[in-house]
């Protein structure tokens, strides 16, 4: 409850700074039975990883990580993960400069007037790296998920006022090109305006989209902990996220209730099928066995090359640049950070949905 | 952690549906010493309840809040604070056909897939009626807030089509139209289409912006419950929302950080200030003592007069059309709602970060 | 999170004073289709309730509690049930004395000097009262576990250096006393100590042992949310209760390993019979199959007409006899409280315990 | 809330088997500006570390910690301290005999039933190694109390039937003999206590006291989250423990109101004195600001060379004898574990208090 676990029942709790020792977790509440291993957590974390490309940080980390606890003999065993990352490259380099300037748009600022220390290398606990333990924990409970028949992905659909074609939308697409772009014919506009934006040593925001199908009917909290409250709670919990939509989204506000609501028909299994699915598959906070869709709206990144103005530890008015290795769009390595977000989420929802569900009480 | 309560230090814990017997809730952690009594409640209630004019549901329910416990001698007594709303206007109807429909869009079937029964009278607990006691705990977190500075304000930016004018923002105006409107000249805008809307029986999605003043730095927990994350979960928990953000929310994703980050000065008072505020006074998950701007997207209702298909509890193809008293645009009254919920998460973050400073330790 | 909540899928909030208008709470985590009307919750607060005989206070409340929501036509609806006890002999009387000392081995001085205020009237929240909310929900908790077919019951073992013969043991002799004894033969025993100690205007501490039998095996989360580290909690925090042991519990400190360990048998139905239950029904934080047994120590109420030194607000040396209307053994109806808590415990467990079981992940 | 971690906003959360890579943990919540080091938690740890002496298991492990985050420049920077000791001393052995056995009194076969699998080795999770964690978080939580004048000490007050005659009680005696009895004339009692058990292949309990001094008045949060429920949950998951008790404890059910209420005198400097302490410093579930006074009974443990009845894995009927490396006597090593329980727990209190304490609301 003090804020670094997120999760009732399956709980994800982390640990760790940018260039400290090591970054790790816990995971709780992962049922017994479920074959894991290091390997199936590490080909997400390739996935964020960065220095793969031009368009993300240079930062050169294995990122590999070592399951401590709660798996014998390949398979889970009921008790807590223990999970960590060493901090390979903490590249030794002088801080002298950022150690006294905030960097705007950075959370350089408030960490040292909340705490009055701070961690400054690197970023600290602010850093996107803190990220990489959100994706180790959501890839085991994306395994769990996929028992229950759940599939999560996610894209990338914007980058500043480029877009994908959705007509042109194709998962497949998703692992081919860096940008976890689902248009093929999009990764050139990316390209290129990527391509200028680290020319000018600037940044640009992204959107990504999420998708979890094979969701039950029913999962959720109402009234709080409802499923697209925690959705957006862990959403928005990402670095550089300012703005979360289920569905239709913020289209909704504009539109009409006879053009939005989603109409039902009888299925063919008995059940129900739905015309369209502007909920998002989500109706009075609980799945309706609709895909679940959810997007995220990132900030472009303040570590840019261009000279901005700030203050310092001592009130002084500056003028800061951030050199070094900075990804000019963050959108792209979030896009497996959302689905870890999700799936840790839907995990979470699962369990507590199983606590009632099958019961007969008269 | 069972979904029908939201904070940790301070949190309200809630109950009830459209038309059982009562409303209630407990507001646990409010500090003692705090002067309280029901008129305190009573205002913002008034607020959001319903047929005080055309626009919303003709539903007449005095809203009369009762403090069962943790009030003495007119202040509070750090005890919880105990909470009721009688349901009066149970106006006696005939069910029988909506007892067996899904309404599409709403939370009808998902109820009763969960749980396999449902209170179908008036939504039960999907019912935005839910939100009375919303409000009512958030008037008291809004008046604890009150005595460390911070104000809270929201009003209606946008409806369907129709928007504000930025320019011609005034919070005085917000109280003197039916709409929560800021701008005076945005509402004969709001009148027409409103009209128009509930002529062709149909209904109208809005958007919602809250803003916190007086916040000090630092409140928020990163990495999980960041102060976003809160807010974004809190907001979206709101019946009808479908997207929330922050800040500069969306329009982030389109821009460069080179015109984002909010550059920072020496402030007169040794403090720093801001040039702009596209954070929307959060940084890292944590306060900037800015202004902290949320704005949220609610969808239309789906209850509406225009004829939709749907499906019935034995899976059969019907036709459903809701009569009855319905808000043609619930976004409106979500204007006090989101008041509250923007309330009760900062009363929550302020404790939550008193418990830690001033404290000196070496 | 905030202290007056207890359990994280099933979960009792409750709020009130003695005096004030009502004691409430509300109880999340029921599953939908459990049967349930007030008066299911009704006979165990009957079995609680003052008045009804000479050695409980005179104090006469009907204790009437009223379900405000999550019940429909008959049955639980899944969501959050609202319960309501309307304090009824609010007694006017002259609190100008105690409401001015600090009554020794009462909450009144830490209420005082934690809030700076409390209600004095009748102790206020630290009132024996306040259990009567624990009662109402631990009914719906056993109602619910009775699905599972676990019964939980208690009785008085010890009263002052009076106790029971446990080979008179019989539960339905709990029944048929005044003082919740399953040892006929003890009645005339507690009834000549409670006589001569109300005669004196004194109080006398208790014991009271807690039976619950048909909890399936593996019931309870390790490490820190063991099952019986739930139970010491649980009933830790019933007014008065001074200590609380597991099984054969403080005396196993000074017992042999070679005596204490239930040795196991091939059982008939293919499962495991024990030879003995030391373990009290658990072992490494989970049931284990085998009756769970705990006990409590219950002090003597403070409450007596014997002066006391103690000091008032104003920090005067002063003496308090408190007169009124007191229980002389608090242990008596502590019986059912400490069932309540139990049943309170083991029903979150239970769910708890469902929401990973009967998975088949490989 | 899934059963490993403790606390809400001073938390722990811990993870590891016996023989597992590792164990480690995180705490949450620890204020900014705590000097620490690994030194400061390794003086603990090696209080609790084994084989030190004849007394206590064989198994050396050097227990050596790492903190991986939350300690910059050697003070803390109020984010979570990751932790993590290696499991060095994993002794190559053949399991295959303890693999299909359940050791009676142990924990295997409720993990086997719970989980369908588990890890066998040396107790895997129901170790008692798994205190190391809790050992070095309480050391975290030890070091803040100190800050606000807490000092939390225990001592074993009993082993079997021999006991330390509270009169010789020296707390400068603890650190001096391997029982951490704070009577010296009891060394020897204990000594040949233990020899003659050891001999036999048999193993005794044991009774520990905690006592923390300087807590201020107020710490608790009735009515669940009393401190002396927290505290009896906390010292009740510590493996082996059987009973807790608060102040006078069990006595107090034998004793009289007019015997066991503390009475209260004016104290020198405005404040209040007492004139016992049967109360263990804790009144309604708040700190009194006396002596906060704990007792714990630890079971003798199962692990031992005599031969006991058991079951097997497919359910025949077996011997079993355990060999190999176990104290005899628990509780000895409990010591500094009950400490770090009590200090967790104080620290949460204190935080949580200080989160409303110094208000002015009017």
């Amino acid at each position: 409850m003090s804020g670094n676990g997120i999760g009732v029942l399956f709980r994800l709790t982390s640990f760790g700074e940018s260039h400290g020792p090591a970054l790790g977790g816990v995971v709780e509440g992962c049922p017994a039975g479920l074959p894991l291993s290091e390997a199936d957590l590490q080909v997400d974390l390739d996935r964020r990883r960065p220095g793969q490309n031009r368009f993300t940080t240079g930062r050169r980390e294995p990122d590999l990580v070592r399951i401590l606890s709660g798996v014998f003999e390949g398979v889970t065993t009921g008790t807590p993960i223990g999970l960590m990352i060493e901090n390979t490259d903490q590249r030794s380099r002088d801080y002298s400069e950022i150690k006294e300037l905030f960097r705007p748009g950075h959370a350089d600022y408030v960490y040292w007037r909340k705490h009055g220390i701070r961690d400054y290398r690197g970023g600290g606990r602010a850093s996107a790296r803190e990220t990489a333990l959100r994706v180790a924990g959501g890839a085991i409970a994306r395994k769990l998920l996929a028992t229950a028949g759940v599939t999560i992905r996610a894209a990338l659909i914007a980058m500043g006022e480029a877009r994908i074609d959705r007509e042109k939308w194709d998962w497949d697409e998703v692992a081919r090109n860096p940008f976890f772009s689902p248009d093929a014919e999009a990764v050139g506009r990316f390209t290129a305006l990527l391509d200028g934006v680290r020319a000018a040593g600037d940044s640009v925001g992204a959107m990504v989209e999420v998708v979890a199908s094979g969701v039950g009917v029913g999962w959720g909290e109402p009234v709080f902990d409802r499923l697209d409250a925690d959705l957006a709670k862990a959403l928005m919990s990402i670095n550089a996220v300012k703005g979360v939509e289920i569905g239709s989204g913020m289209e909704m506000a504009r539109g009409r209730g006879s053009q939005l609501a989603d109409e039902m028909f009888p299925g063919e299994d008995g059940g129900v099928d739905f015309a369209s699915n502007h909920a998002g598959g989500i109706l009075g906070g609980m799945s309706t066995g609709q895909e679940i869709v959810a997007r995220l709206a990132l900030k472009p990144t303040s570590s840019i090359r261009i000279p901005k103005r700030t203050v310092d530890v001592v009130g002084r008015a500056r003028e800061v640049v951030t050199e070094g290795r900075h990804d000019p769009c963050v959108g792209i390595r979030a896009v497996p950070v959302a689905e870890a977000m999700v799936a840790l989420t839907l995990a979470d929802h699962w369990l507590r949905f199983r606590s009632r569900a099958g019961l007969s009480l008269h």
